[in-house]
């Protein structure tokens, strides 16, 4: 079984159509509304169940690829030997299509813990004031990547998404998370119902097309729909993103592991202006 | 120990204010922002870990309530014997904050599939179709309560959320959830980080003073900041809740499991309208 075999046979639409009551000022009509689709995906390993998450249907591959990467179970797309989709349920003799099962060439170096499945490492003492930080962030290094990214740019980039969210045009329901390189290309852009699994599907992109972890001299931008949570920046620093930028705000632990690791953290993106949490140096104003 | 004893003590505070550089049309200023507080909680039951979250510090006693008992982990507020935070760390000799370890009276009752902590069962044929939905939900039943709500204390209620958002005013950074009585009173309403940590802060409250699971004759809102997922429906069943609405959109499954379930399900809450998905006819309008 190769790895490129039929990933995206199978799956369900990412929204779905459905007759709703609709109230204004106290009349009331009937009509068809496209609705976002959330489903659960389960990720194996190796055939062994690893992760499920609510997902919206489709680039569940990406989805895969861009989950297991920040995590420390893969460091390269290479360490992943077949990535396949849908599998013959012999029980109800039904395909089940809401699962990706990855095999890797070296399962035995996934540390045991991972397994285990969550943010946080699993020793005793994980939530010591910094000691969980430092926890949450074993695989992470500071950005030594100094290029600098044109502050007008990177405010055109929120029109840009904006352009490219069809889904949330439809539906009004779904997250966004968008790869942009120093001149402003949007490289990847997916939505999902969940912000998180949007930007796992943007850096299993990068992550399979070769360019993330980011490597090149000039810097780029991770440019999240709604907040940006320790979750984004740790996905981010983990693909060497040196700009994560949000449409609304940034939390504190955010800040925190950002500023740590010389990450630039913006928030309240719009088309006139911006707030920077940390790494602001890294921004030029033309 | 007592239950009581000293919940509150050595929290975080939700808030935290930042020197931050704000861009607007070109200039650049410094400002002391203020940001929303995420940090780790991890809940041990027993002394073990039983899962974490990142929330916003503040009633993590009612989370921790809320979060274990649509999970089946307690059926009742009086299943907990005593709840405690805050723990000294013996290898650092520094107390730790970002723990609450509940014991149970009877922790044997746990099934061990809870321990996995997932929201999908862990059969090894849980993502076939529909059988997804019938193990994402084992717990929950139809509700009966068929009292109707009038629709213009419905869109009464976005104000009466939005006017007690106090942190979201300050940064803008926050859901919230709150739950209302037929007459549109606030009975709860909590902010966090998370949407879903909102819904257990309210759960947990009203678990805490007995009133959830909600049997009284009239109906009640569950009514959340952002989207309605799968998720915040599941909880709002095994509360008995039964009406759930949104300030945004609902995700199909969401809407799926409310109509199998006979909820109301709302989005697009507006002080002028409401989109129905699923359950109208528990609408009144006078």
């Amino acid at each position: 079984m190769h790895e490129h075999d039929s990933p995206h046979l199978h799956q369900s639409e990412p929204v779905k159509v459905l007759s709703v009551t609709r109230h204004r000022n106290g009349a009331q009509s009937t009509l068809e509304d496209e609705i976002v689709v959330e489903e659960p995906l389960e990720i194996r390993i190796d055939g062994r169940r690893y992760t499920a998450t609510m997902r919206t249907p489709g680039e569940d591959d990406l989805l895969a690829r861009g989950l297991l990467f920040p995590e420390g179970v893969i460091d390269d797309n290479d360490d992943i030997e077949t990535l396949s989709q849908s599998t013959l349920c012999r029980e109800l003799n039904q395909e089940i299509i809401n699962l990706v099962d990855v095999t890797l060439h070296d399962s035995e170096s996934i540390p045991a813990h991972l397994w285990e499945r969550s943010l946080i490492s699993n020793s005793s003492c994980g939530l010591c004031g910094k000691a969980s930080i430092e926890a949450l962030t074993t695989r992470v290094q500071p950005i030594k990547n100094d290029a600098r990214f044109d502050s007008k740019k990177l405010c055109a980039l929120i029109d840009k998404m904006r352009e490219r969210q069809s889904l949330f045009e439809r539906t009004g329901g779904l997250h966004a998370a968008g790869i942009f390189s120093s001149n402003g290309e949007c490289l990847a852009l997916y939505e999902d119902i969940g912000r998180h699994n949007a930007t796992d599907k943007a850096i299993g992109f990068g992550l399979q097309n070769g360019w993330l972890p980011w490597t090149k001299s000039e810097a780029c931008v991770l440019l999240v729909s709604g907040r940006a949570s320790f979750e984004i920046v740790q996905k981010a620093l983990v693909a060497r993103i040196p700009i994560v930028a949000a449409v609304s705000a940034a939390s504190s632990l955010a800040v925190e592991l950002a500023d740590a690791n010389r990450q630039t953290l913006i928030g309240w993106l719009r088309p006139n202006g911006f707030t920077a949490y940390c790494g602001a140096g890294r921004l030029q104003h033309i």
